[in-house]
């Protein structure tokens, strides 16, 4: 059979990566596919370096559109990144028939549900392995490796950038600036870091994966993203001392709130247990934590982003789509692992309706009675205490007060929170992170 | 479209699970598959308890041929377990043109050959991702998620009951017999626990994902297998002392011999680092971690055996089954990775000639020049020493001296170690563990 001809849009990183890997596993590979698979077109703004790096083997153009209007190409590759120009091509591409593969979770987490509409009108494929957690097969892990499931939720690190910092600034005790300046000089962070440490990057990957887990339309306007850059060294010690470690989770799950079953769909900073797997996982490594009905919990590790990691998911959507190009497209795997006539309209609930724990830092002059009127407000709004630190930060005057609390809404800690940053012994904002123990 | 029919060859816990979850979740899972799944058949030794188990819904035989030779039954699934029972019905199965889901390790690591490929000939699917790490989707990682990449090593925590036994003795202290008795009484090891504590249960499933990840017909024959129940509590508490647990893993990665290329295959307890995360994988879970040149380092985790967990995997390849069941066989995963004439004959290299590290003590007499003489064998052998730890285990005449050593040929080691029993100062035989640093 003649070789699968791919086009490939942007070939920066991640699109190198997939152009050395695949000449340098092609053997591998097409003994696997069982058809060879080439690259034989490169769409780049900088053609001078694009056909240094193709070694003059492929065809490289300007236009991206010219990639995508031609009839020889079967698969396009989009490693564009944005959102608009991306959106347009695969579009363009879909409606001239052709299989897509794409790194994009912004475009996904966003254009998500017109361009899979939009495959599944003209019977083609998008894949998209790479656009969650880089080389770690999770996207087939949750919409083909548990199929028998209900899933209950997926927590997940999936942004190397903060978990590169966060561990250095749990590491060495330093705090957010420095850290990011050394993550931005070593390469882990970007000159603009503000998706990455502000976690819409995290809230766009989380958003696919509650896509595929539940059932339901990517709805990013929906998430709840905090990032990391309030974060304070003090806090990440004083979790360890409690038996912590602070990582910026991604967690979408089912839920009930008050008026019915709902989904939570939140990116924040969030104190997990030091003696689970997933608080261990450390440096820029990415890990996705699955609770699911039949399986129990299974958990996914790898490099979420990088050159090659990112090109080993590309090219395995290469070799799925090369397999399945020609089938009834009803014998693939539907784009959110639900057939599309099959989705549910789950709402995502608002943050002030999801349930988990919190630790609370509240900062006080030493007066007598001010745990009392702490615990009282805690306790008058249903809210039970698991542990309780008392620290004394520098100075013999003042106490940070640690409160670790049981599961409530946030909407009650909230209330609670006005309450205790209204007592006079209560110096400024009470610091509060959330807290899950993913048991 | 109607749904697929499915016959059941015993209804034991995992066939069990099947049912049920089917069941539980038909609707999530007839969502994912656009089509039904329905267990219409089944064959059971104990009519009366199959008959409760399935609420009188299906057909109860005695007879597992019945089932297979029933025209009306689209996919078969083995759980009944052991070799030659097994062999003969999934070959008339497969003869009969059935589709065939099967958890038994045993079976395929030592039919696999002959199995696969009567079922290419027949252009039918064989699924055993229940065969190997139960509910992890390691198969279809392996298989799928990683088919950019050349592997270059498999290591994994694949059977639970021994991972169990060896959390227990470091945690509590306890010696092998001990805790082996309170597994039993647990339900964690079978009354007969042979095929677990000896590594056969674990060189089953490793054989399997050594033919998958290397494109290698499977040769159990060829494995080497070492089990847990000759390890000694104070070999683990040293380990501990030196920054390292152990744990019984299956390891199977390329590597050079002198005479070229070769690939490892081997079971038995295994020092690891403590940092790393698969040293961590405690109780009955299994781990899998896969070295790749594209991806690098990449884990799986989960539950590697139960009801459930095993019923995931089987449901998650009937799912696969019924969705591939019609297309050209062309278009499918081929069973072992690679297409079928596309499998290398890489030899499986002897333990002589396998290069790791090891963990060595001998229990010398306090003699003077005792530890001159071992560090002279070790040195004369070529063999480097990285760590040496030296202890007196109850008196004060006689001492453990514990040595690490670099990487070195097993029959290096072998050669050294005979001259070390040899030596007068030494009392009894040398105790050997391997060593994995996994980096």
């Amino acid at each position: 059979m003649k070789p699968i001809r791919v086009g490939l849009l942007g070939i920066g990183t991640v699109g190198a990566g997939t152009f050395n890997v695949l000449q340098r596993n092609q053997e591998d590979i097409r003994r696997r596919a069982g058809r060879g698979i080439e690259i034989v077109m490169v769409a780049a703004r900088n053609t001078e370096r694009a056909r240094q790096l193709t070694g003059g083997q492929v065809d490289v153009v300007t236009d991206p559109f010219a990639v995508v209007n031609d009839p020889s190409i079967d698969i396009v590759v989009e490693l564009i990144g944005g959102y608009e120009l991306p959106r347009e091509l695969v579009l363009k591409a879909i409606a001239n028939g052709k299989h897509v593969v794409t790194a994009n979770k912004a475009l996904l987490a966003l254009h998500g549900n017109e361009i899979f509409a939009a495959a599944q009108e003209k019977g083609v494929m998008v894949a998209f392995e790479a656009a969650v957690a880089g080389g770690v097969p999770i996207i087939k892990a949750l919409r083909e490796g548990l199929t028998a499931n209900r899933i209950e939720s997926v927590a997940g690190i999936i942004n190397g950038t903060t978990n590169f910092i966060l561990s250095e600034m749990r590491d060495k005790g330093l705090d957010f600036a420095t850290v990011l300046k050394q993550a931005q000089e070593l390469g882990y962070a970007e000159a603009d870091p503000t998706f990455d440490i502000e976690g819409v990057d995290a809230a766009h990957k989380l958003t696919i994966m509650s896509a595929i887990a539940f059932g339901i339309p990517v709805q990013f306007d929906k998430a709840y993203i905090e990032g990391i850059s309030q974060l304070q060294a003090v806090d990440i010690r004083y979790a360890e001392q409690l038996g912590y470690r602070i990582k910026l989770l991604g967690i979408t799950r089912r839920t009930q709130t008050e008026s019915g079953e709902g989904i939570e769909l939140r990116v924040h900073p969030t104190l997990i247990p030091t003696a689970r797997l997933i608080a261990n996982v450390e440096g820029a490594m990415n890990a996705v934590l699955v609770q699911a009905d039949a399986v129990g919990a299974s958990l996914y590790y790898g490099k979420g982003a990088g050159s090659e990691p990112t090109a080993s998911a590309v090219i395995a959507d290469l070799v799925d789509v090369t397999r399945l190009a020609t089938v009834d497209p009803y014998c693939r795997v539907p784009h959110l692992a639900f057939q599309p006539n099959e989705m549910t309209d789950v709402a995502i609930v608002p943050m002030a309706e999801i349930t988990t724990s919190y630790y609370l830092r509240v900062y006080v002059k030493d007066q007598l009675g001010v745990m009392a009127d702490l615990t009282r407000i805690l306790a008058d709004g249903g809210i039970s205490i698991d542990a309780v630190l008392q620290k004394e930060p520098g100075n013999q005057v003042n106490l940070d007060i640690i409160m670790l609390t049981h599961q409530t809404r946030e909407k009650n800690i909230d209330a609670a929170i006005t309450k205790i940053e209204a007592l006079p012994a209560v110096i400024g904002k009470v610091t509060r992170i959330r807290l899950e123990t993913l048991s």
